[in-house]
Protein backbone atom coordinates (compact mmCIF):
# COMPACT_ATOMS: atom_id res chain seq x y z
CA UNK A 1 0.00 0.00 0.00
CA UNK A 2 1.64 3.39 -1.04
CA UNK A 3 -0.18 5.85 1.09
CA UNK A 4 0.61 4.74 4.98
CA UNK A 5 -0.67 6.48 7.89
CA UNK A 6 0.00 3.98 10.50
CA UNK A 7 -0.34 5.57 14.02
CA UNK A 8 3.34 6.35 14.91
CA UNK A 9 3.54 8.74 12.19
CA UNK A 10 0.41 10.30 13.09
CA UNK A 11 1.81 10.70 16.81
CA UNK A 12 5.23 12.11 15.10
CA UNK A 13 3.10 14.40 13.49
CA UNK A 14 0.71 15.45 16.17
CA UNK A 15 3.71 16.24 18.37
CA UNK A 16 5.21 18.68 15.49
CA UNK A 17 4.69 21.93 15.79
CA UNK A 18 2.64 24.54 13.04
CA UNK A 19 5.13 25.33 10.11
CA UNK A 20 3.79 28.29 8.87
CA UNK A 21 7.05 29.21 6.85
CA UNK A 22 10.08 28.28 6.00
CA UNK A 23 12.05 31.05 8.26
CA UNK A 24 10.72 29.81 11.18
CA UNK A 25 12.75 26.37 10.63
CA UNK A 26 16.48 27.75 9.57
CA UNK A 27 17.71 25.63 12.85
CA UNK A 28 16.37 22.58 11.56
CA UNK A 29 17.48 20.66 8.71
CA UNK A 30 14.80 19.70 6.03
CA UNK A 31 14.32 17.57 3.29
CA UNK A 32 11.83 19.55 0.34
CA UNK A 33 11.32 17.63 -2.87
CA UNK A 34 9.00 18.30 -5.77
CA UNK A 35 7.03 14.71 -7.41
CA UNK A 36 4.70 13.15 -9.03
CA UNK A 37 2.38 10.91 -7.82
CA UNK A 38 -0.55 9.90 -9.50
CA UNK A 39 -0.43 12.29 -11.98
CA UNK A 40 -0.20 15.06 -9.67
CA UNK A 41 2.67 17.37 -9.20
CA UNK A 42 3.46 18.75 -5.17
CA UNK A 43 5.93 19.21 -2.91
CA UNK A 44 6.49 17.33 0.63
CA UNK A 45 8.44 16.42 3.33
CA UNK A 46 11.24 13.86 3.05
CA UNK A 47 11.15 11.32 6.30
CA UNK A 48 13.23 8.48 5.59
CA UNK A 49 11.37 6.29 3.19
CA UNK A 50 8.72 8.13 3.13
CA UNK A 51 6.95 11.59 1.87
CA UNK A 52 4.91 13.61 3.91
CA UNK A 53 2.74 16.27 0.98
CA UNK A 54 2.76 19.64 2.25
CA UNK A 55 -0.12 22.19 1.75
CA UNK A 56 1.48 25.62 0.22
CA UNK A 57 3.80 27.00 -1.43
CA UNK A 58 7.23 26.48 -0.30
CA UNK A 59 8.26 29.91 -0.99
CA UNK A 60 5.90 31.26 1.25
CA UNK A 61 3.10 29.78 3.68
CA UNK A 62 3.24 26.23 3.91
CA UNK A 63 2.48 23.30 6.03
CA UNK A 64 2.62 19.93 6.26
CA UNK A 65 -0.43 17.93 5.68
CA UNK A 66 -1.69 14.72 7.26
CA UNK A 67 -0.79 12.16 4.68
CA UNK A 68 2.33 10.49 3.81
CA UNK A 69 3.52 8.53 1.01
CA UNK A 70 6.45 5.69 0.21
CA UNK A 71 9.44 7.33 -1.34
CA UNK A 72 9.69 4.76 -3.90
CA UNK A 73 5.90 5.09 -5.40
CA UNK A 74 6.82 9.00 -6.27
CA UNK A 75 8.25 9.97 -9.22
CA UNK A 76 11.09 12.82 -8.11
CA UNK A 77 11.56 16.00 -9.91
CA UNK A 78 13.56 18.87 -10.40
CA UNK A 79 13.41 20.65 -6.97
CA UNK A 80 12.35 24.07 -8.59
CA UNK A 81 10.96 25.65 -11.91
CA UNK A 82 13.31 28.24 -12.24
CA UNK A 83 12.94 31.52 -14.43
CA UNK A 84 16.41 31.10 -14.78
CA UNK A 85 19.65 29.05 -14.13
CA UNK A 86 23.00 30.33 -13.75
CA UNK A 87 26.35 28.17 -13.39
CA UNK A 88 29.70 29.34 -11.86
CA UNK A 89 32.98 29.00 -14.39
CA UNK A 90 36.16 28.32 -12.52
CA UNK A 91 34.94 28.46 -8.66
CA UNK A 92 37.61 26.14 -7.02
CA UNK A 93 41.08 26.13 -7.26
CA UNK A 94 41.26 22.71 -7.53
CA UNK A 95 39.68 22.91 -11.25
CA UNK A 96 41.66 25.68 -12.13
CA UNK A 97 44.97 23.66 -11.56
CA UNK A 98 45.49 25.36 -8.17
CA UNK A 99 46.04 29.10 -9.63
CA UNK A 100 43.67 31.81 -9.80
CA UNK A 101 43.61 33.55 -12.77
CA UNK A 102 43.05 37.25 -12.26
CA UNK A 103 39.57 36.96 -14.49
CA UNK A 104 38.88 34.39 -12.01
CA UNK A 105 38.68 36.67 -8.69
CA UNK A 106 35.64 38.27 -9.74
CA UNK A 107 33.01 35.50 -10.09
CA UNK A 108 32.23 34.11 -13.61
CA UNK A 109 28.54 33.01 -14.00
CA UNK A 110 27.50 31.69 -17.14
CA UNK A 111 23.64 30.73 -18.23
CA UNK A 112 22.01 26.93 -18.46
CA UNK A 113 18.09 26.21 -19.84
CA UNK A 114 15.39 25.20 -18.26
CA UNK A 115 15.55 22.40 -21.01
CA UNK A 116 18.26 21.07 -20.09
CA UNK A 117 17.08 19.94 -16.07
CA UNK A 118 16.94 16.46 -15.79
CA UNK A 119 15.58 14.82 -12.73
CA UNK A 120 16.21 12.19 -9.96
CA UNK A 121 17.25 8.47 -11.68
CA UNK A 122 17.09 10.72 -15.24
CA UNK A 123 19.04 9.78 -18.00
CA UNK A 124 21.56 12.21 -19.13
CA UNK A 125 21.72 11.69 -23.25
CA UNK A 126 24.77 11.90 -24.64
CA UNK A 127 24.28 13.87 -28.50
CA UNK A 128 25.37 12.20 -31.68
CA UNK A 129 27.76 15.03 -32.53
CA UNK A 130 30.28 15.85 -29.82
CA UNK A 131 32.71 14.41 -28.17
CA UNK A 132 34.14 13.94 -25.27
CA UNK A 133 31.30 14.62 -22.58
CA UNK A 134 32.35 15.23 -18.95
CA UNK A 135 30.65 15.13 -15.72
CA UNK A 136 31.03 18.23 -13.21
CA UNK A 137 29.79 17.60 -9.66
CA UNK A 138 27.95 20.91 -8.26
CA UNK A 139 26.47 22.22 -5.26
CA UNK A 140 22.70 24.05 -6.52
CA UNK A 141 21.62 27.29 -4.52
CA UNK A 142 18.09 27.56 -4.72
CA UNK A 143 16.64 31.11 -4.69
CA UNK A 144 14.04 31.52 -2.29
CA UNK A 145 12.93 35.08 -2.56
CA UNK A 146 12.89 37.94 -5.24
CA UNK A 147 16.23 39.90 -4.67
CA UNK A 148 18.15 42.57 -6.74
CA UNK A 149 21.11 44.15 -5.44
CA UNK A 150 21.66 42.22 -1.85
CA UNK A 151 24.76 43.06 -0.02
CA UNK A 152 27.09 39.98 0.80
CA UNK A 153 25.59 40.26 4.12
CA UNK A 154 22.18 39.71 3.95
CA UNK A 155 22.34 37.41 0.72
CA UNK A 156 21.69 34.63 2.52
CA UNK A 157 18.28 35.80 3.68
CA UNK A 158 17.16 34.81 0.33
CA UNK A 159 18.59 31.66 -0.11
CA UNK A 160 16.16 28.56 0.32
CA UNK A 161 18.34 25.76 0.50
CA UNK A 162 20.29 23.94 -1.62
CA UNK A 163 20.18 20.62 -4.16
CA UNK A 164 23.08 18.24 -5.80
CA UNK A 165 23.58 19.23 -9.76
CA UNK A 166 25.92 17.94 -12.41
CA UNK A 167 27.12 20.25 -14.81
CA UNK A 168 27.80 18.03 -17.95
CA UNK A 169 29.65 19.54 -19.97
CA UNK A 170 30.42 18.93 -24.03
CA UNK A 171 34.10 19.70 -24.13
CA UNK A 172 34.65 20.50 -27.78
CA UNK A 173 31.41 22.44 -28.06
CA UNK A 174 32.63 24.87 -24.99
CA UNK A 175 36.26 25.00 -26.95
CA UNK A 176 34.93 25.78 -30.21
CA UNK A 177 31.45 27.43 -29.83
CA UNK A 178 31.26 31.14 -29.38
CA UNK A 179 29.33 30.70 -26.14
CA UNK A 180 28.91 28.06 -24.21
CA UNK A 181 25.16 27.52 -24.76
CA UNK A 182 25.03 23.56 -26.15
CA UNK A 183 28.26 22.78 -24.14
CA UNK A 184 26.35 23.23 -21.03
CA UNK A 185 23.03 23.22 -22.04
CA UNK A 186 21.89 20.85 -24.08
CA UNK A 187 18.86 19.13 -22.94
CA UNK A 188 19.72 16.56 -20.04
CA UNK A 189 23.17 17.92 -19.36
CA UNK A 190 21.94 19.54 -15.67
CA UNK A 191 20.73 16.72 -13.97
CA UNK A 192 19.53 18.58 -10.16
CA UNK A 193 18.15 17.02 -7.12
CA UNK A 194 17.05 14.65 -5.59
CA UNK A 195 15.43 17.62 -3.40
CA UNK A 196 16.24 20.97 -2.04
CA UNK A 197 17.61 21.03 1.82
CA UNK A 198 17.17 23.50 4.01
CA UNK A 199 19.08 24.42 7.34
CA UNK A 200 22.13 23.25 6.66
CA UNK A 201 25.63 24.99 6.58
CA UNK A 202 26.21 25.07 3.36
CA UNK A 203 29.68 26.59 3.41
CA UNK A 204 31.40 23.72 4.67
CA UNK A 205 29.93 20.19 3.06
CA UNK A 206 31.89 17.44 1.73
CA UNK A 207 30.73 16.63 -1.97
CA UNK A 208 31.63 13.88 -3.98
CA UNK A 209 31.15 12.34 -7.32
CA UNK A 210 31.16 8.39 -8.14
CA UNK A 211 31.48 7.20 -11.49
CA UNK A 212 30.19 3.66 -11.19
CA UNK A 213 30.74 3.39 -8.12
CA UNK A 214 34.02 4.73 -7.84
CA UNK A 215 34.86 8.09 -6.31
CA UNK A 216 36.90 10.61 -8.72
CA UNK A 217 35.57 14.20 -7.03
CA UNK A 218 35.87 15.01 -3.77
CA UNK A 219 36.12 18.40 -1.83
CA UNK A 220 34.50 20.54 0.93
CA UNK A 221 32.53 23.60 -0.41
CA UNK A 222 34.37 25.61 2.61
CA UNK A 223 37.08 25.59 -0.78
CA UNK A 224 34.81 27.59 -2.81
CA UNK A 225 36.47 30.64 -4.09
CA UNK A 226 33.40 32.77 -4.43
CA UNK A 227 30.83 31.21 -1.74
CA UNK A 228 27.24 31.06 -1.65
CA UNK A 229 26.75 34.78 -0.61
CA UNK A 230 29.20 35.93 -3.17
CA UNK A 231 27.17 34.66 -5.53
CA UNK A 232 23.69 35.25 -4.88
CA UNK A 233 24.90 39.05 -4.47
CA UNK A 234 27.28 39.45 -7.25
CA UNK A 235 24.41 38.00 -10.08
CA UNK A 236 22.11 40.19 -8.05
CA UNK A 237 23.90 43.28 -8.69
CA UNK A 238 23.10 42.65 -12.52
CA UNK A 239 20.10 40.32 -12.63
CA UNK A 240 16.47 40.34 -10.49
CA UNK A 241 17.04 36.67 -8.97
CA UNK A 242 12.97 34.86 -8.32
CA UNK A 243 12.50 32.48 -6.10
CA UNK A 244 12.94 28.84 -7.29
CA UNK A 245 15.98 30.10 -9.70
CA UNK A 246 19.01 28.03 -9.38
CA UNK A 247 22.70 28.38 -9.12
CA UNK A 248 25.71 26.09 -10.02
CA UNK A 249 27.80 26.61 -7.94
CA UNK A 250 31.05 25.33 -10.29
CA UNK A 251 32.89 22.05 -9.54
CA UNK A 252 36.23 20.98 -8.01
CA UNK A 253 39.18 19.41 -9.10
CA UNK A 254 39.40 16.96 -12.18
CA UNK A 255 36.76 16.03 -14.44
CA UNK A 256 36.31 13.00 -16.74
CA UNK A 257 34.52 11.58 -19.53
CA UNK A 258 31.22 9.88 -19.12
CA UNK A 259 29.77 6.84 -21.65
CA UNK A 260 26.60 5.20 -22.83
CA UNK A 261 26.09 3.12 -19.69
CA UNK A 262 27.71 4.76 -17.08
CA UNK A 263 26.25 5.45 -13.43
CA UNK A 264 26.67 9.51 -11.98
CA UNK A 265 26.37 10.20 -7.88
CA UNK A 266 26.83 13.26 -6.90
CA UNK A 267 26.16 13.06 -2.98
CA UNK A 268 26.28 16.47 -0.88
CA UNK A 269 26.69 16.06 3.41
CA UNK A 270 23.68 16.18 4.63
CA UNK A 271 21.31 16.40 1.34
CA UNK A 272 21.20 13.18 -0.68
CA UNK A 273 22.32 11.63 -4.01
CA UNK A 274 21.41 12.59 -6.92
CA UNK A 275 22.37 9.66 -9.47
CA UNK A 276 21.74 9.56 -13.28
CA UNK A 277 22.06 7.18 -15.74
CA UNK A 278 23.83 7.93 -19.44
CA UNK A 279 22.79 7.16 -22.48
CA UNK A 280 23.90 7.22 -25.98
CA UNK A 281 20.58 10.34 -27.30
CA UNK B 1 -14.39 56.12 -21.63
CA UNK B 2 -11.67 53.61 -21.56
CA UNK B 3 -13.81 50.77 -22.96
CA UNK B 4 -15.39 51.35 -26.08
CA UNK B 5 -17.71 48.95 -27.03
CA UNK B 6 -19.55 51.16 -30.19
CA UNK B 7 -21.89 49.99 -32.70
CA UNK B 8 -19.61 50.47 -35.55
CA UNK B 9 -17.30 47.69 -33.46
CA UNK B 10 -19.60 45.60 -33.20
CA UNK B 11 -20.73 44.99 -36.31
CA UNK B 12 -16.62 44.42 -37.33
CA UNK B 13 -16.42 41.82 -35.18
CA UNK B 14 -19.60 40.10 -35.86
CA UNK B 15 -19.06 40.20 -39.26
CA UNK B 16 -15.68 38.32 -38.34
CA UNK B 17 -15.55 34.56 -38.62
CA UNK B 18 -14.96 32.26 -35.22
CA UNK B 19 -11.42 31.83 -34.47
CA UNK B 20 -10.54 28.34 -32.80
CA UNK B 21 -6.58 28.50 -33.37
CA UNK B 22 -3.78 30.74 -34.94
CA UNK B 23 -3.38 27.93 -37.24
CA UNK B 24 -6.62 28.85 -39.41
CA UNK B 25 -5.22 32.41 -39.41
CA UNK B 26 -1.85 32.16 -41.09
CA UNK B 27 -3.19 34.16 -44.48
CA UNK B 28 -3.86 36.88 -42.41
CA UNK B 29 -1.81 39.37 -40.52
CA UNK B 30 -2.71 39.48 -36.80
CA UNK B 31 -0.93 41.72 -34.11
CA UNK B 32 -1.41 39.78 -30.21
CA UNK B 33 -0.51 41.88 -27.50
CA UNK B 34 -0.06 40.96 -23.90
CA UNK B 35 -1.24 43.73 -21.38
CA UNK B 36 -2.36 44.43 -18.08
CA UNK B 37 -5.12 46.63 -17.46
CA UNK B 38 -7.09 47.26 -14.32
CA UNK B 39 -4.58 44.35 -12.37
CA UNK B 40 -5.21 41.93 -15.14
CA UNK B 41 -2.67 40.74 -17.43
CA UNK B 42 -4.40 39.12 -20.91
CA UNK B 43 -3.79 39.04 -24.26
CA UNK B 44 -5.50 40.89 -27.18
CA UNK B 45 -5.88 41.48 -30.77
CA UNK B 46 -4.77 44.97 -31.32
CA UNK B 47 -7.15 46.88 -33.88
CA UNK B 48 -5.35 50.49 -34.95
CA UNK B 49 -6.32 52.15 -31.66
CA UNK B 50 -8.22 49.64 -29.86
CA UNK B 51 -7.30 45.94 -28.07
CA UNK B 52 -9.55 43.36 -28.59
CA UNK B 53 -9.18 40.69 -25.76
CA UNK B 54 -8.64 37.37 -26.20
CA UNK B 55 -10.25 34.13 -24.18
CA UNK B 56 -8.49 31.07 -23.92
CA UNK B 57 -4.64 30.11 -24.46
CA UNK B 58 -3.09 32.01 -27.83
CA UNK B 59 -0.97 28.89 -27.85
CA UNK B 60 -3.69 26.82 -27.96
CA UNK B 61 -7.31 27.18 -29.02
CA UNK B 62 -8.30 31.13 -28.67
CA UNK B 63 -10.99 33.19 -29.57
CA UNK B 64 -11.84 37.31 -29.78
CA UNK B 65 -13.95 38.66 -26.83
CA UNK B 66 -16.73 40.72 -27.59
CA UNK B 67 -15.26 43.56 -26.02
CA UNK B 68 -12.93 46.20 -26.91
CA UNK B 69 -10.28 48.45 -24.41
CA UNK B 70 -8.30 51.29 -25.61
CA UNK B 71 -4.50 51.21 -26.79
CA UNK B 72 -4.10 54.03 -25.02
CA UNK B 73 -5.60 52.63 -21.49
CA UNK B 74 -3.55 49.55 -21.03
CA UNK B 75 0.10 48.67 -20.15
CA UNK B 76 1.95 46.64 -22.68
CA UNK B 77 4.10 44.01 -21.64
CA UNK B 78 6.41 41.68 -22.59
CA UNK B 79 4.69 39.38 -25.37
CA UNK B 80 5.13 36.02 -23.76
CA UNK B 81 6.91 34.56 -20.21
CA UNK B 82 9.22 32.43 -21.58
CA UNK B 83 11.21 29.42 -20.24
CA UNK B 84 14.12 29.93 -22.37
CA UNK B 85 15.66 32.90 -24.18
CA UNK B 86 18.09 32.77 -27.09
CA UNK B 87 20.27 35.14 -29.27
CA UNK B 88 22.24 34.83 -32.29
CA UNK B 89 25.80 35.91 -32.76
CA UNK B 90 27.01 37.36 -35.86
CA UNK B 91 24.24 36.57 -38.01
CA UNK B 92 24.10 39.60 -40.90
CA UNK B 93 27.13 39.43 -42.77
CA UNK B 94 27.02 43.51 -42.41
CA UNK B 95 27.86 42.98 -38.80
CA UNK B 96 30.23 40.74 -39.50
CA UNK B 97 32.35 43.20 -41.81
CA UNK B 98 31.04 41.99 -44.96
CA UNK B 99 32.85 38.45 -44.79
CA UNK B 100 31.63 35.43 -42.62
CA UNK B 101 34.34 33.66 -40.27
CA UNK B 102 34.50 29.72 -40.73
CA UNK B 103 33.32 29.50 -36.89
CA UNK B 104 29.48 31.74 -37.79
CA UNK B 105 28.93 29.40 -41.06
CA UNK B 106 27.53 27.45 -38.13
CA UNK B 107 24.69 28.96 -35.84
CA UNK B 108 26.11 30.66 -32.89
CA UNK B 109 23.35 31.01 -30.03
CA UNK B 110 24.17 32.13 -26.91
CA UNK B 111 21.35 32.58 -23.98
CA UNK B 112 19.86 35.51 -22.73
CA UNK B 113 17.62 35.77 -18.75
CA UNK B 114 13.97 36.09 -18.15
CA UNK B 115 14.76 38.99 -15.59
CA UNK B 116 16.74 40.90 -18.33
CA UNK B 117 13.23 41.41 -20.09
CA UNK B 118 11.44 44.56 -20.90
CA UNK B 119 8.25 45.86 -21.95
CA UNK B 120 7.56 48.46 -24.75
CA UNK B 121 8.24 51.84 -23.12
CA UNK B 122 10.25 50.70 -20.09
CA UNK B 123 13.23 52.29 -19.68
CA UNK B 124 16.84 50.35 -20.50
CA UNK B 125 18.92 51.23 -17.41
CA UNK B 126 22.63 51.72 -17.90
CA UNK B 127 24.48 49.69 -15.48
CA UNK B 128 27.09 51.92 -13.44
CA UNK B 129 29.70 49.51 -14.05
CA UNK B 130 29.40 48.84 -17.48
CA UNK B 131 30.55 51.31 -20.77
CA UNK B 132 30.30 51.16 -23.71
CA UNK B 133 26.65 49.89 -23.91
CA UNK B 134 25.07 49.46 -27.29
CA UNK B 135 21.82 49.07 -29.27
CA UNK B 136 21.16 46.11 -31.19
CA UNK B 137 18.32 45.96 -33.59
CA UNK B 138 16.69 42.57 -33.79
CA UNK B 139 13.92 40.39 -35.21
CA UNK B 140 12.49 37.85 -32.41
CA UNK B 141 10.82 34.51 -33.26
CA UNK B 142 8.22 33.69 -30.94
CA UNK B 143 7.84 29.69 -30.58
CA UNK B 144 4.53 28.42 -31.05
CA UNK B 145 4.42 24.67 -30.06
CA UNK B 146 6.69 22.42 -28.41
CA UNK B 147 9.43 20.96 -30.24
CA UNK B 148 12.88 19.28 -30.50
CA UNK B 149 14.62 17.66 -33.65
CA UNK B 150 12.67 19.42 -36.18
CA UNK B 151 13.87 19.79 -39.57
CA UNK B 152 14.54 22.96 -41.17
CA UNK B 153 11.45 21.53 -43.65
CA UNK B 154 9.30 21.59 -40.75
CA UNK B 155 10.37 24.69 -38.31
CA UNK B 156 8.24 26.98 -39.43
CA UNK B 157 5.48 25.23 -38.11
CA UNK B 158 6.53 25.86 -34.61
CA UNK B 159 7.02 29.37 -35.27
CA UNK B 160 3.84 31.24 -33.56
CA UNK B 161 5.12 35.04 -35.02
CA UNK B 162 7.78 37.76 -34.87
CA UNK B 163 8.05 41.06 -32.38
CA UNK B 164 10.85 43.34 -32.50
CA UNK B 165 13.64 43.06 -29.80
CA UNK B 166 16.68 45.18 -28.97
CA UNK B 167 19.39 42.84 -27.87
CA UNK B 168 21.18 45.73 -25.76
CA UNK B 169 25.19 44.75 -25.37
CA UNK B 170 27.91 46.01 -22.23
CA UNK B 171 30.50 45.72 -24.56
CA UNK B 172 33.35 45.61 -21.99
CA UNK B 173 31.69 43.14 -20.24
CA UNK B 174 31.10 41.66 -23.53
CA UNK B 175 34.81 41.42 -24.28
CA UNK B 176 36.13 40.54 -20.60
CA UNK B 177 34.09 38.23 -18.96
CA UNK B 178 34.22 34.73 -19.48
CA UNK B 179 30.76 34.40 -20.77
CA UNK B 180 28.23 36.89 -22.32
CA UNK B 181 26.00 36.53 -19.52
CA UNK B 182 25.76 40.22 -18.09
CA UNK B 183 26.95 41.89 -21.65
CA UNK B 184 23.70 40.41 -22.91
CA UNK B 185 21.11 40.15 -20.25
CA UNK B 186 21.70 42.80 -17.39
CA UNK B 187 18.42 43.36 -15.97
CA UNK B 188 16.57 45.90 -18.77
CA UNK B 189 18.94 44.26 -21.41
CA UNK B 190 16.53 42.51 -23.67
CA UNK B 191 13.18 45.11 -24.34
CA UNK B 192 10.71 43.14 -26.21
CA UNK B 193 7.40 43.59 -27.88
CA UNK B 194 5.11 45.72 -28.53
CA UNK B 195 3.46 42.66 -29.69
CA UNK B 196 3.50 39.51 -31.45
CA UNK B 197 2.56 39.55 -35.49
CA UNK B 198 1.22 36.62 -37.28
CA UNK B 199 1.05 35.84 -40.78
CA UNK B 200 4.05 37.89 -41.89
CA UNK B 201 6.36 36.72 -44.20
CA UNK B 202 9.67 37.07 -41.93
CA UNK B 203 11.72 36.10 -43.83
CA UNK B 204 12.49 39.73 -45.85
CA UNK B 205 10.98 42.36 -43.61
CA UNK B 206 12.63 45.87 -43.61
CA UNK B 207 13.97 46.85 -40.06
CA UNK B 208 15.15 50.29 -38.61
CA UNK B 209 16.55 51.47 -35.42
CA UNK B 210 16.39 54.97 -34.75
CA UNK B 211 18.12 56.40 -32.43
CA UNK B 212 16.50 59.87 -31.02
CA UNK B 213 14.71 59.74 -34.27
CA UNK B 214 17.58 59.36 -36.66
CA UNK B 215 18.01 55.64 -38.78
CA UNK B 216 21.19 54.12 -37.26
CA UNK B 217 20.12 51.05 -38.52
CA UNK B 218 18.34 49.65 -41.02
CA UNK B 219 18.34 45.86 -43.28
CA UNK B 220 15.68 43.38 -44.49
CA UNK B 221 15.55 39.93 -42.57
CA UNK B 222 16.02 38.44 -46.38
CA UNK B 223 19.52 39.21 -45.34
CA UNK B 224 20.14 36.95 -42.31
CA UNK B 225 23.00 34.25 -42.97
CA UNK B 226 20.78 31.40 -40.95
CA UNK B 227 17.17 31.96 -41.28
CA UNK B 228 14.12 31.50 -38.88
CA UNK B 229 13.65 27.72 -39.72
CA UNK B 230 17.38 27.19 -40.23
CA UNK B 231 17.79 28.92 -36.37
CA UNK B 232 14.98 27.31 -35.19
CA UNK B 233 15.85 23.91 -36.72
CA UNK B 234 19.50 24.21 -35.53
CA UNK B 235 18.79 25.18 -31.44
CA UNK B 236 16.30 22.14 -31.56
CA UNK B 237 18.19 19.75 -32.17
CA UNK B 238 19.90 20.75 -28.56
CA UNK B 239 17.26 22.27 -26.76
CA UNK B 240 13.56 21.50 -26.54
CA UNK B 241 11.46 24.94 -27.51
CA UNK B 242 8.26 25.36 -25.26
CA UNK B 243 5.37 27.94 -26.86
CA UNK B 244 6.67 31.13 -25.64
CA UNK B 245 10.05 30.63 -26.19
CA UNK B 246 11.89 33.34 -27.74
CA UNK B 247 14.73 33.88 -30.09
CA UNK B 248 16.82 37.25 -30.79
CA UNK B 249 18.10 36.68 -34.18
CA UNK B 250 21.21 38.83 -34.37
CA UNK B 251 21.88 42.22 -35.82
CA UNK B 252 22.64 43.82 -38.85
CA UNK B 253 25.10 46.73 -39.70
CA UNK B 254 27.11 49.01 -36.87
CA UNK B 255 25.68 49.03 -33.91
CA UNK B 256 26.76 52.57 -31.19
CA UNK B 257 26.49 53.57 -27.97
CA UNK B 258 23.02 54.61 -25.92
CA UNK B 259 23.46 57.12 -22.85
CA UNK B 260 21.02 58.52 -20.52
CA UNK B 261 17.77 59.96 -22.22
CA UNK B 262 18.19 59.03 -25.74
CA UNK B 263 15.38 56.92 -27.19
CA UNK B 264 15.70 54.08 -29.30
CA UNK B 265 13.19 52.54 -32.01
CA UNK B 266 13.49 49.45 -33.26
CA UNK B 267 10.59 49.00 -36.14
CA UNK B 268 9.57 46.11 -37.99
CA UNK B 269 7.97 46.27 -41.40
CA UNK B 270 4.11 45.01 -40.93
CA UNK B 271 4.90 44.46 -36.53
CA UNK B 272 5.31 48.03 -35.51
CA UNK B 273 7.55 49.93 -33.17
CA UNK B 274 9.31 48.94 -29.91
CA UNK B 275 10.18 52.27 -28.01
CA UNK B 276 12.06 52.33 -25.35
CA UNK B 277 14.05 55.01 -23.10
CA UNK B 278 17.73 54.99 -21.61
CA UNK B 279 18.40 55.92 -18.17
CA UNK B 280 21.11 55.43 -15.92
CA UNK B 281 20.27 52.29 -13.01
Amino acid sequence: MSRILCSLSLVALFALPAITSVQAQEDTVQKIARFEYKGKVQYGLVKGEAIQAIEGDIFGEWKPSDYLILLKDVKLLVPTEPKQIFAMAGNYKSHLSGEIPEKFKTPQPFLKTFSSLQRQEGNIELPAGSDPVHYEAEMVIVIGKECKNVSKEDAKDYVFGITCGNDVSARDWQKNDVQWWRAKATDTFSPCGPWIATGLNYDDLLMTLKLNGKVVQEERTSLLIHDVATMVSFISQHTTLHPGDLIFTGTPGKTDVIKSGDVVEVEIEGVGVLRNNVVDE
